[in-house]
């Protein structure tokens, strides 16, 4: 299929609303996408015709619902390259993505003294789990520096592997600079262990985890234009061996006594109590739309958006945006000398452009800035050129009243 | 309100639809209710129209999507009678909830040799969470058993309080014998803190978290009509500064650095990373269903079934009944000499009648009744007389085939 970016704009009705009697220009991916008709239909239809719990039931409407539920474990595989479905463990997002890796397996298995090695880009959902075993349980935190234009080569992080460091936990793209870091080539350098947070990179990128190499792949649905507490995470099934079970509950288990417990095999092991079902069957249809459109054409259409809103926004010299690493991703963290973030973005949606401004949850890497705050612009696959021209005008405008 | 069968269930899109060319009786509510319209509607209306990420945005839609989030906190806390919106915690389900309540609450608090005090009736989810503790801390579980006709006296519970006991968690009903336990009398009979499993119990009758005295309740939005990874936990403030966070991730923190974490208060504490925005204002939706019924015309409505159904079940003659308390809900799980429960469920389905056959993640409940598996047929407000007869001529069926 090509890539038609009037067709796609048109399958997501809330793109066609309007802002404070603007048409809405939606650069707030980053934080959530927007969703398809389809997905909103798949959730609906579910709801209303095709619901009831899974995995436990013998009658109709649950086999089908568990027939939906269940092969949405094929359709992530698949999105990300995984050699078997087993390997897909379902979550509600990546919070609880890599909170059960730092619960289940790393918890048990790291000593005081045992490092953990996190980059400076990194998310609070990649930052604060890891802060717990500090405090928990004496793990020290050791960081890595991106380099001035936000860049994070993979020999950085590899030179700065100790032999205590027990986990790489690593983004695969910044959602502030658009960094795009090099997973695979880290993964493939060392034998410690890599959790890589693809929250950001899999929506616009092609992603395969066996090319990566990698231990764990994070991803979370509501960022891939799929529902509200819709996500995964890939385990290498080494990896998955050596997890204890996280949350506990019906479903992952396979006998209860009163003195005793023994639980499912994996991934069953991991997903406790009734899952998120309808909202991982609209996470399915989601993905099916994004590789009936191609994960190599998004790329390529963001990357042309990406180009045209470097030349544009690099235009405005006095404006400063955050990171500017070879392809990035179409993220622009921004600042400018006497506005403060949260005023562009208050002004920026009186003319209907939705931006966030704040610390866009990387509170270090705002740090490393020395900023208290930034606007942020993120691009996903249904933003147009005419958008970027609609951010520059409204930009203009607040240096007009603010420079 | 009055309460209008008719009406009710022509709200429910799925209650018209056929199975096997019959027309579908959905008993099955116990492991998942169905969904109105109007919840089907929030959560279409909210994806095409109202959605972005909430709490970190300046935008129109991000403020508007708070707004419809933050409004759900309220309506929970009206349903469940919480003096203050803020000792709502949201949740994924009584799964997390639960969860929640182990490790950050009782993991960083319990000793070994300490007791956690817990019914023979319970879930999987009011176990294993608890089991965690035992193998991983040395906690131990002490178990009240039911009567005979499955009642669980609040006296009998209160009889087995110990010096060591620090946790009573119990079901409020019970998801296989329908038995109601009397916790608020538990509650206020005892300075042991009491965590209600409410999954069952806030679906059939109106509950005051006030008036019941207990320090946890929890709910979840699937059973309550409400959609997918939606629910909530009540919790009273002062067991709410007792705990640590639990998930690690965005939103739950007030500053992050690299060497140090500092977390938001209470309840976003507790909530971690982007949560189910669009389920919870789907619970909201469904709450307001439930609330403008009146929870009293639901609890009449299905008390008259339960008499109805106690009536024509209890005159088979072949067949077992597990639980016959007073003032239980109509959840009836059944057996009969020779024929396997799976075999009951799946011949009713044939007849359009769905039932769940198993242990209904009750295990110790189903060695106390010394049964390896159940049919169950859980009744809710959408349920009626006929569908009550459909039950038992579908059971007089397997009867003439198996008796």
């Amino acid at each position: 299929m090509s890539f038609d970016i009037d067709k796609v704009r048109a399958d997501f009705p809330i793109l066609s609303t309007q802002v404070h009697g603007r048409p809405l220009v939606y650069l707030d991916s980053g934080a959530s996408a927007q969703k398809p008709q389809v997905v909103i239909d798949a959730v609906s239809r579910a709801y209303a015709g095709e619901y009831a719990n899974v995995h436990r039931g013998l009658h109709y409407l649950s086999n089908l619902a568990t027939d939906r539920y269940e092969a949405v474990r094929g359709i992530i595989a698949r999105f990300l390259g995984a050699r078997d479905e087993n390997e897909i463990v379902f979550t509600s997002g990546s919070t609880e993505g890599i909170n059960l890796v730092s619960y289940a397996w790393a918890a048990p298995r790291l000593q005081p003294g045992d490092e953990i090695l996190l980059s400076v880009l990194e998310h609070h959902a990649n930052i604060v789990p890891w802060h717990f075993l500090r405090e928990r349980q004496g793990v020290v935190l050791r960081w890595v520096e991106p380099d001035p234009d936000g860049s994070l080569p993979a020999d950085k992080v590899l030179e700065a592997v100790g032999p205590r460091t027990r986990l790489i936990a690593i983004t695969h793209m910044s959602n502030v600079t658009g960094t795009v870091v090099d997973v695979g080539a880290i993964a493939r350098g060392t034998d410690v262990p890599v959790l890589v947070d693809g929250s950001q990179a899999a929506v616009h990128m092609p992603v395969d985890v066996q090319a990566l190499g990698c231990d764990f792949y994070v991803i979370t649905g509501h960022k891939l234009y799929g529902p509200s507490g819709s996500g995964a995470i890939w385990i290498r099934p080494e990896r998955q061996a050596e997890m204890r079970p996280f949350l506990g509950g019906g479903d992952m288990i396979r006998e209860v006594s009163r003195d005793a417990v023994s639980y499912a095999d994996p991934p069953l092991r991991f997903e406790a109590g009734t899952p998120g079902i309808v909202n991982q069957i609209g996470l399915g249809a989601a993905l099916d739309y994004l590789m009936a459109l191609g994960m190599e054409n998004i790329a390529a259409h963001e990357a042309g958006l990406r180009d045209y809103a470097n030349e544009r926004l690099g235009a405005l010299n006095w404006l400063n945006i955050q990171g500017n690493a070879p392809d990035k991703g179409a993220i622009f963290s921004m600042t400018m000398q006497g506005a403060h973030a949260h005023d562009i973005a208050t002004i920026l949606d009186q003319r209907g452009i939705a931006v966030r401004a704040g610390t866009h949850c990387a509170m270090p890497l705002m740090q490393h800035y020395g900023l208290a705050a930034s606007a942020r612009a993120s691009f996903a696959m249904y933003n147009t050129r005419a958008e970027v021209d609609a951010l520059v005008d409204g930009l203009n405008f607040c240096h007009e009243l603010f420079g």
